[in-house]
This record gives structure tokens, sequence and C-alpha cells, in this order.
């Protein structure tokens, strides 16, 4: 789950992207999304993002006021990339809903195989340290839970045509949110294993009960997406005494 | 999820708890477990295990060699408690095993509730910065897994009699992994929202799959076992520059 996209902007005044060259500030917002997805934020030294990358000090706090701040344009950064990349999944209609966010699934499996199944998922990293967070952090995590739970939610009501009932809204919206409540739970297993196991384990359990309860067939479990091609080789375990 | 239990001593060479008052020990193992269930290893320093302590910096290291040496025993503690947790959730043969299982998730709501849902499973916590641990706290967290998940199945094999089946062992076996990855990501769930309701939800369709699979009934989703009293007042969100 590497991220590759440019920043988002913030709204409001100016970022202070403007004070620094962009390329500074995606370097270091690469390097932050990386070292949080693996190390969480409390963890995850400003010093760590510049030894990544070679960049100054000064040109750090030339792009963000404060490690804060930085940590909130990185969430937002790895939200936006996450929120297209489940979109990319559950985008084509011509395939049931299940099956597309089966098509997820294997594409995020995709994401930690490339790692080693070394990395997680920011988000979840992040709820574990949520009571040592900021209270901003809660509110944005909150609403990209939200947002995650939403998109699945309209996926799934693709199942019962143009003009969904109530119950089936809220049907739904139960199934979603336990996708997603199980689903960090998969991802967090299968850190600890390095392995894929667990998120295969989960996904056969979850597919035949949400088909049931959608009154669906249940998708075919193999892989329908190309897989990718295998990544670099997983990066030598750091000395945990550096962390 | 607070924990109260003396520590476990290792086996070996004698635990050099034998240079300190044992009162020491105990009070850095519980202010450690504390401080490691609410922000992970990497965010806690033996600092803030002395300052909540009032403890001295000699005696912390007269009773272990190594912050790493307190976090296997931290873990082993917080390992043998739960563990005592939930065999006696599973214990009483007299209710059916879902009953059973149900009763310990309603005892764990409980011991989250207490601390105002901000406080996790320290293994579901280490398990997110796993790769900035220690070689050894990996094994350990594996091994720790496997023990819920062979009680669980335990428990649920009852279902089959004396005398299961190969099938029946494997299908048991894989209704309780699947508890337990999903449990895990409800806990944290739980956390970020400080509230049961994700708990709750995970719980109603889990134990309606179970029962499916297990070809027994449902159990009535209504807690049995009586509620705990209200505990302390969740403490003060602490600031989080101090993380």
């Amino acid at each position: 789950m590497s991220d590759t996209s440019p920043p988002r902007r913030g709204r409001g005044r100016p970022p202070k992207t403007a004070r620094a060259p962009e390329g500074t500030r995606g370097m270091l917002v690469r390097a932050g999304v990386e070292l949080l997805t693996e190390k969480g934020f409390s963890a995850t030294r400003v010093d760590d993002v510049l030894n990544a990358t070679g960049i100054s000090k000064g040109s750090f706090y030339a792009c963000f006021d404060s490690k804060q701040a930085f940590g909130r344009v990185l969430i937002e950064h790895y939200a936006s990339y996450f929120n297209a990349r489940i979109d990319r999944c559950l985008a084509d209609g011509a395939r049931p809903p299940l099956r597309r966010l089966l098509d997820f699934v294997h594409d995020a499996r995709d994401g930690m195989q490339r790692h080693a199944f070394r990395r997680g998922c920011l988000i979840g990293n992040l709820g574990h340290e949520i009571d040592i967070l900021p209270e901003s952090f809660n509110t944005l995590l909150c609403a990209i839970l939200r947002g995650w739970e939403r998109r699945v939610t309209e996926c799934l009501l693709e199942v019962y045509g143009a003009a969904p009932s109530a119950a089936q809204r809220q049907l739904c919206a139960r199934i979603s949110r336990y996708f997603w409540i199980g689903w960090e739970g998969a991802v967090l297993r299968a850190r600890v294993e390095h392995g894929p196991a667990a998120l295969d384990l989960f996904a056969t359990f979850f597919f035949v009960q949400a088909a049931d309860l959608l009154g669906v067939a249940a998708p075919d479990m193999a892989r329908t997406i190309p897989p990718v091609s295998p990544g670099p080789p997983a990066r030598v375990k750091t000395d945990p005494a550096a962390g």
C-alpha cells in the first residue's frame, strides 16, 4: 500500500508548499506515509523523515509548521490515494457488487504482498495510538472510515436496483461496516504473520455471509483481476533499536 | 482491560526480581501494561514508566536488563492474565459453546467500557508496530494468538461431543480464527469511536454465521452475565506532545 500520487493541498490560507519546491514536499510526504504505515505517528520522528529523504530540517519546516501539521497532510494524502483505489475497484458497474468488493480485497492483498506483508493500513495504525494523537486526528480518522463505509454501502445497494428501501439501505450499511471492521483485523493479522492467510480466511467467511444476507450468489473467490508482478524485494528489517 | 495480577516469572536463571522488592517489580509491570495498552511499545519510554510509578531508574534496571526485557515480561504478563480471563468465560460446560464465547465478548466489552473505550488490546497494539519490534516479540505474539485460537476451538468442538471428526476440527479452528481476526478489528474500531457499537455489530454478524456453520441455534445476544458496575471516570486525555 505504498503511495506515489502527489499530495493534496489544504483549503484556506495558501499551503506552505508555496515556499518550498514541490519536489521537496512530495518527497517528505512519500517518506512520511511510508514511515507512518510501518511505525505509526508517535514512533516516527521528524528526524526519521529527514534521514529517509536527505532533506534538511529547515526545508522540512519551510513546508510544514509542525510534526502535527505534517501528520494531518499525510493522513489526508493517504486517504485520498486509498479512496481512489477503492473507487477504482468498485466502479465497474458491469460486475456484481460483491465481485467488485472482492476485487478490492485482491487489490489490497497484492499491495500488502508487494511489501512482504510488512506494511498495513495507515488508518488502522493510527487507530491503535488514537489516545496519544492530537484530537483533530481522531475526527479525521472517523470521517475517513465513514467515507470507506459509504463507498461500499453504495456499491452493495446496486443489488437492489434504483430505489432500495430503507431496510435495504440499513442492511447494506451494516454489511459495509462489518466488512471494514473485519478487514482491519485481517490486515493486522496478516502483518503479524507476514502472510496472506488471514486475509483469505476473512474473505471466505465474509463473502458467503454477505451474499446470503443480500440474497445473491457468493462471488467465486478466485481472482479475476490480473495479479501484479512481483515487486522489489522486501526491505531489510530495520534495527528495532533505531525505531 | 487493566491488569492487576502478579507478574509471571520466566524460566532459566533466577529473575532479576530477586534483587528488588516484589512491590517495585509489580508496580513497574502494572504501569508498563497500562502504558503499552494505550501507547504501544515504541512510544512508551522507560521514563514514562518511571514517571507513572515514581520509581527510580536504578530500581528499574535492578528489575529488568533493558526496555526489551521489560517488554517481554509485560507481554507474557498480559497474555497470562488474558488467557485466564478467556478460560473463565469459556469454562462453564453447562452453557452452550457459543453462549460462552458471547460471555467473553460481553466481559471484554465491559473491560473496555471501564476505560471509556480508550484502551484496546495490548497484543493488537503490538501487532500494529510489529516491524519495528524485536524479532522475539513477533514469535511471542504469534504463540499468544495461537493460544487464544486453540481455546476457542476447543470450546466450539464441544458442539460435536467427545469424538469430533477431522472436518469438524478444521471447521471449528477456522471459525475460531475468524473470530479473533474480526474481534481485533472490532476492538480497534471501538477505540477510534470511543464507543461499543463496533463490538456489538461484530458480535451480531459473527454469532449468526458461526451458529449456522456449526448447525446450532445462535445465542440470544442479550447479556446473561451481570454487567460490571461503572468504573472510575476516564482519565484526562494526556497531552499528545508528552507521548
